[in-house]
């Protein structure tokens, strides 16, 4: 009778680390890591995930977690799930037909990492921990650390993706490897190298973990794969296409969001939680030459955003606001622009910078790159829904 | 009782250029521009303006005139407007109420300008010149040139935005000055200096026009003082809070267009088109400090923008596509690859490169910094609306 | 040059009645008033219009317009437009592209009907004549009789059909006036039965005139020819399918609306204004057999409508607000105790009672069916977007 | 740990009546069923519910369950629920946090009853019982009986009221007295009268059990306490003021809907299902008198209905299309018209007449009063989103 939950193709225990789950995860990308879930296209199923840090940041005033935050540890996945029929060339279809929390685990929380531990968009601004806790009530989050608002949510996956083929990891090892090489001791580094410590590759043991371990890429950066987008719009109903670049595509999803603002700027960034995520597949065989979809995914967004019709929007130019340097349509420095101006005007209502930050974190802001050619200025816009708030935050004459 | 042609404060005549109108307009930032429209808070008026090269394009087939385009004579601009009671320090308020084209001249054009003259997003890739017309159906816009499309009005100006103080206007010369000192000769350049060829100057004539066209600054980028902004969401109903920094604030308007992506990214990007505007301003005191208004103006949307419900949306990371090199959080290429891969998809469906690379610059497409934190990765996504299409362009099994 | 200003296909003069005009339109219904436009399909023309009262009111404090109107001469319609090629049995596709204000005439009326001439919705609470004057600033109207709304447009024609078949119109007039000998006397009337006095019938003239001025119906229903329907939703970009039951179709549109809440509760309903409309035509070939679209025209709603995200909204039931009696699925008695439980909320704000209901009727406000089988009781809701209004009409603890 | 399970204030076991479970519900509306669940003001808390006909309907093929259902058992209803210092002349304010199915019970049913059985909107044409279940796919339902649709979640609970004050209970069984008197012979009845048969009481027993069986008011109709309103916009985040009649208000709540069209027009009409829904409460005290709302509760509808931009839309006049009868401003004909034109149109599409007939049960269509005062003709609308369907299907020349 109990038919969806005889559908939970991969479960976690919240009080496990993943890689002493029943059935452990993975944390790292590589074709060699095995299938544990295997599905039929047409399936619909349910997965489970950790948070993101694998449970690491407790529910609780002190942000010394997240100062402490073992970022080997990230992100612990759910999968790989092997897709029967999928193979090189095709795309993969994913439907996300819904998401929520955990029993019990209704709650989620936002970071700003320090400088010397991952840092954020805002770094230079915001150079010490902090953290923020989100009680989910129902569609609605709120937070005893960032008063009078309540996010409605836009849940998401921050990280889905495929494997990558060996030839695509070593394309994505050597470049990464490049930039590191440019400024090998900047802190915060340029980019995260295949780290064997802290690694979970599923039921790999042995010589075989040690050799995948020292391969495989960390899960940070969004790539070829999909992987860690932090696209606040594959929410409820959205369906993806997928590159495939190994037999069965093999699948992972983690690092689920309750909602999350364009650019995710404080990098622990969106409300970060636990959850299950309910899942159909299909396969469009030869599809990616059929369509063109070889560099990235392409995805449709789902009916189910939340609904708002008025915006406070914040503008920012690619000039330094430090130096006053003039730079060539950085769309970079833009959106940095924009998020400082917005962080600027929020503290003329009360709030602490930091808690501006956070909130533009988690709130579902849209960050548009509104102009990228009027040299040499990019134009970059950050939209807040003034509806979250619990009072007119409108300049009145 | 005519009421509205009598609040027609500016007025174009679309066979003439602009400095031999009756009343002149300009196409440089300048404090000493003298204001050519006075009006008090709370009123309502009319601004008519002619396309932003002057009327240098015909509705043709030859992309000659793209190609030849004096870039000297833009943006012609109508203004500068003088508000009464604005001072440096208040916040200038501006209703953006209506617009619409001129009676005979309901179409507009997109262009993509040639490397030697302009350039665009993806110059590397269209180094030639090309235009097409597109032709006004009510609030649709349809284009002999790009068939199979139909584009919902999102008509808005291009530039708009105050005086600059001489203090800033110095600030922008000499920070565009040190950028294009870096690599003088490049074509396209780093940055338009002010250049007294083909400068309009409102009604300043003799020693002072030479005076001020040597130190006006171009209207290419957009600044502190709004300007070339090329925000799509700046249609009908939207609300403008402008930081002011001289008497009278001294508003122009310019520049208007049919419909734009995000990012304009053919550069002569939009739907470009001669029209009016229907206007209103208000003045707060002091709004500057109080709002902590001060580096770039703030705006709402209007309640009229076009309703879509449907998206193909399609992602892009900061790889560079040609050489494989890895950047840093480098959204303007994140955005360049969702743009490159759009328009491989969209040739899966009869379009030329050129004509998908258009269809991105004029059709309502969203382009959004998803991601901006995932080192070394920025993750951009460009969203177009499926219900332009005439046909179903979703990948289909 | 002046494309558009060449393709109005109808003009009028507002200074001028109907029957005075170059081209005179007409106001009633019959196959044998001559077509006074021919169009193509494909065409795209605008025709101008009057308010539908012909010019009987003025924008002034005074309601004895309102009071005195002679409604044997409602509604002014401009056509008949003759479309090459379509016959009985086909569909005629009408996209509405665009509408807007006359130059000069940019306002409109609203208007409570006396009970001894035309009456409303709750006569019975508001027998006497009011006016209200709206006054257009872009795509908002404001009034100097209801303080503290913005409007914003949703602009569409109350009234546009095609000409009826004589056979069909025999049926009209048969079940009409069975339904009038019912209560001959009522006041208001249960119906507008022909009736030559007032009557406007384009180009006819003589015995032709007196003739089809005894026959032909009055326009105040809406009918199988679509007519006087007063759907809000017929704003920009919608597109109409109408039934054809003769040669060329015979087109005729008036009644133009700045915008109206669902019901068009006070009669005198919209905002009523001149104006002009931009449409293009089409012609499906057998298409009512092949669609089953017969007794009523099908439409699809345009992208443009004003986006708004809350509204509050207010419930009625069927039962006699004034005897208490229990009715059976009675969905026009539910809506009106919604209409008055909303205006007697709004009457908490400071507004009158009158002010409240003349508001339903222009305020772009929903009225819904929202069950209609829980026996006894129809439920229905009127929804009024709270972004309207300048201040929050929330309840507050 | 388990913070939200321990917030479920009222549970459900699928497998017994509501009269057997371990905290009974109630299926009458009267003063004197006592509460079983307390509550205080800003409590956050989860009811459980069965689905509306205490579990008579099973997931298969056969309609006999839907023929022979004993409609005398619905609706069954979660609590009452006392809030402290909720008081007559108070509003209680009920925030509809989130709602879902219950695990192991992911679909529901619509069926159209038969006449000698409860009958429907169109009973007439549809005399027969039927039956279509819908399984859940996330925010996806699809039907084995209706193929080629997939409906978007609106969830919402089809009744939620307040108990009624004896006073008020008496006019309600006074009113609907004297309709059935009209013809108590009815097939189907006009209205259910009080009727101890298959009454459940909660924890009532004994003689007070048959004294409140025999003068409790049937559920079946939406009253001045709200009850079986059967509104499709109380979805997740919608916030409702119902006015107070009885100490502590006594909420409850059932007859959970996945979606429904306006109207409910099949009577077991959404797709029905049980379920879960999240509160939170709040009371405005004097709130009755100090904003008026005494006849009926208010709601503002949460920002997380499904997003559609398209639809059709199908009309319907107030002639009765049997006889051909004029009627005066009849909304529920002129919306039974609309309705058998919508299922003309879909029977072209491949649908059956009972096929469509359920589909504009479950189907989010918008029913809307179009106009209401044009005599004699009131104008109703249907519109369909047209996302739903699987096909294109607009007309085509």
């Amino acid at each position: 009778m109990n038919v969806r939950l005889s559908n939970v193709l991969f479960r976690v225990d919240l009080t496990k680390p993943m890689d002493q789950q029943e059935v452990p995860g993975h944390n790292r990308w590589h074709p060699d890591i095995p299938a544990v879930v295997h599905v039929k296209p047409g399936d619909v199923f349910r997965i489970e995930m950790k948070d993101w840090t694998d449970g690491q940041i407790q529910n609780n005033d002190d942000p010394s977690d997240i100062r402490d935050v073992d970022l080997c540890r990230v992100h612990v996945l759910s999968g790989p799930i092997y897709v029967d029929g999928a193979e090189p060339g095709d795309l993969l279809v994913v439907d996300l037909l819904d998401m929520g929390p955990l029993p019990g685990a209704e709650w989620g929380f936002n970071g700003i990492f320090a400088r010397e531990n991952g840092g954020g968009f805002l770094v230079d601004y915001f150079p010490e921990a902090l953290k923020s806790i989100w009680e989910f009530q129902g569609i609605y989050a709120v937070s005893r650390h960032v008063p009078g608002v309540r996010i409605p949510s836009l849940i998401h996956p921050g990280l889905i993706g495929v494997a990558p083929s060996a030839e695509l990891l070593d394309r994505w090892n050597a470049r990464e490897r490049q930039l590191v090489a440019k400024d090998p001791n900047r802190v915060p580094v340029l980019a995260n190298l295949p780290d064997p410590r802290s690694a979970v590759l599923g039921t790999l043991r042995g010589a075989e973990f040690d050799r995948v371990a020292k391969e495989a890429a960390r899960t940070v950066p969004p790539r070829e794969n999909g992987g860690n987008c932090d696209i606040k719009n594959l929410s409820k109903g959205s369906r993806i296409y997928f590159p495939v670049f190994v037999k069965g595509a093999k699948l992972s999803v983690g690092d689920l969001h309750f909602c999350q603002g364009d650019g995710e700027i404080t990098f622990c960034g969106a409300i970060e939680m636990s959850g299950w995520i309910e899942i159909s597949v299909d396969v469009i065989k030869g599809g990616m030459a059929k369509y063109g979809i070889v560099h990235n995914p392409v995805f449709e967004p789902g009916p189910m955003e939340p609904r708002f019709s008025e915006y406070l929007v914040f503008e920012g130019v690619s000039v330094d606001e430090r130096t006053g340097e003039q730079l060539y349509l950085d769309a970079h420095v833009a959106y940095r622009r924009a998020c400082l101006n917005a962080i600027e005007y929020l503290q003329r209502f009360g709030y602490t910078a930091e808690q501006a930050y956070m909130l533009l974190g988690v709130a579902p802001v849209e960050g548009r790159i509104s102009g990228i050619v009027d040299v040499p200025n990019a134009c970059c816009t950050l939209a807040i829904p003034t509806a979250i708030f619990d009072r007119d935050i409108r300049p009145k004459g």
